[in-house]
């Protein structure tokens, strides 16, 4: 039965012309062409009006529109952790839309602190049920490319986000060092001196590349880097607390403070409130990310946007080029980033 | 070849056993059953053994089986809304999470203000791809249910915590009313009496449900509800902003104020903030959902917790269900809510 349909659905092809499918769809033909050829110009009503038309009409030109059609060829994977964190949760929407948009399956794997050969062993199982690659934020796909020889992980890996590029390893990011520079110049333009710096821990690339960031920027204006000005936690909320109390209680106190990530950052305005210390009046407070908590908490926060969602998209999209193409182009995508100047931040003692 | 494969397949499962499957995976039969089944007491690697084992050994006893190891059959789609809330990544993650374990296709529709028309259509479109059954939250189920006659939308519909319970149509739920009514009763009971409310629009069924559970407690504690008390906003957090700006301008102002969801009770604590007012000394701040963001504003927030990832994973098991049984029940199934106390509440002048 199969077999037959698909035999009239050949030949019915040969007499059928994108300019048929258009006329059906009630489209452009070069809509039709975006569509088929998988271009994200198009709504998504207007995709299935000519994926509808397309295999009505038995027109089904090459491997994109036949993937298209039959939803089921096209599976890839998302490594996650938990989504407390509006990072996460971007990742999740961003990657969702763009299988939902391509008629490709996202399939979820949630781990909290998993040791490589978990991560292996989630592949190997998720290639058996038919996953053609995998997408993944930090910290798995660093932890994949500093301890997984080239070609021995078991899928084809799209790294979402990772602080730094990854040998061989085909990702979409932002310049992170070139970010933390602009926001550690930002806080030096309105005169600051005493700038405290919240690491994420050594797990991650991003701990590296935005410290070093941060660094370039006091090079670059004469400012002597301070040790102590600098603390460490981990990408969370809680772990932001201890580091921010460990930062306020040097004397004489840092007047700004920027942190790795929103959580944190939201963190340090916590302890500070607690403290009776006015934000931005007697200490500045920077983010990283521009999540959906920078605009939630008082005061607003400076920080740098990041543009999660189209980042994961856009990592989704090449996850699923890889599957149907069966090629790996290890080239790195890079996003603009933005520093976002809000209330958080002001000049010493203002 | 498609045909010829799936005879053969035919044949060899009733030569093979649950036992056989259980010990080619090294598992136990109850394991296999539990699997193939699709109960949820199993881990998503052991799943994939018993899949890979059941189909490499030609056992496929039922439709669950053969949904399961060829992920194809079963798509479900999900309505969403822009995901800058808590709430809304929970219901992603959820519903992500569930459909990954069961082997079904999630499909993903973002709209910002539609009317049923589009809703409408978008399922059409959807149930053209081979779509079964759709999840919705808030306002998109509840403007369905309002608007659209029985069984004239195109696809089953499920729930994902509507505020009320909707004729026909399957949900997953908290009883709000008997939420909002114990945490105004908490409120009195720590000597509250003048305690403001904020709503959260005519469109969604919980505007209802949550007041009702408000004005239920201040009758039950013979305090006479007042209608300047009572401010309306939407769902965001700057919709709050407003709200909140209102109810701080009465004189006197209220000594507590529940809002019906934590992003705008994050707002009541920004714009108190901004005015000076101690929380919780002056002003006590309660909110709905137990979303990340209560954890992450100072003080932390009092709010009501609901299950929201478990709600949208069970409404999506529910609509796989509807998918392979062919068979819709209307039932709404109801989760626990609970009340939890943070810092951004206490006795009024304490």
């Amino acid at each position: 039965m199969t077999k037959t349909m698909s035999r009239a659905t050949r030949r019915a092809s040969q007499s059928v012309t994108i300019q048929t499918v258009a006329e059906r769809a009630g489209v452009s033909a070069m809509t039709v062409s975006n569509v088929l050829n998988n271009r994200h110009n198009v709504r998504a009503t207007t995709r299935e009006a000519v994926i509808a038309a397309a295999r009505e009409l038995g027109y089904m030109p090459n491997l994109a529109a036949r993937s298209l059609a039959s939803a089921a060829t096209i599976r890839i994977g998302l490594f996650s952790r938990n989504l407390d964190s509006g990072f996460l949760s971007s990742i999740l929407s961003g990657a969702l839309e763009e299988t939902s948009e391509s008629g490709a399956q996202l399939v979820m794997r949630r781990f909290e602190a998993p040791k490589l050969d978990e991560l292996i062993a989630s592949a190997e199982a998720l290639r058996a049920t038919g996953i053609g690659a995998i997408i993944s934020p930090p910290p798995y796909c660093e932890l994949i490319s500093d301890h997984c020889a080239p070609g021995a992980f078991p899928l084809p890996l799209v790294a979402i986000s990772p602080g730094d590029e990854l040998p061989g390893i085909p990702g979409v990011r932002i310049d992170d060092r070139a970010a933390a520079r602009e926001m550690t110049a930002y806080l030096i333009s309105l005169g600051h001196t005493r700038i405290g710096f919240i690491r994420i821990g050594s797990r991650l690339h991003a701990d590296k590349t935005r410290y070093e960031g941060y660094r370039d920027a006091l090079t670059n204006a004469g400012i002597i880097a301070q040790p102590e000005m600098v603390a460490s936690a981990n990408l969370t909320y809680e772990s932001g607390l201890a580091a921010a109390n460990e930062l306020l209680a040097i004397s004489p106190r840092p007047t700004a403070i920027f942190a790795s990530n929103d959580e944190i950052a939201a963190a340090i305005v916590s302890v500070a409130h607690r403290m009776g210390i006015d934000i931005p009046g007697q200490l500045s407070v920077a983010g990283f990310d521009d999540g959906p908590l920078a605009l939630k908490i008082w005061p607003t926060l400076t920080t740098i946007r990041q543009p999660v969602t189209q980042i994961a998209a856009m990592a989704a999209r090449r996850a699923i080029g890889i599957v149907t193409s069966g090629e790996v182009d290890p080239q790195v995508t890079y996003l603009d980033h933005q520093l976002i100047i809000r209330e958080s931040t002001a000049r010493p003692g203002e």
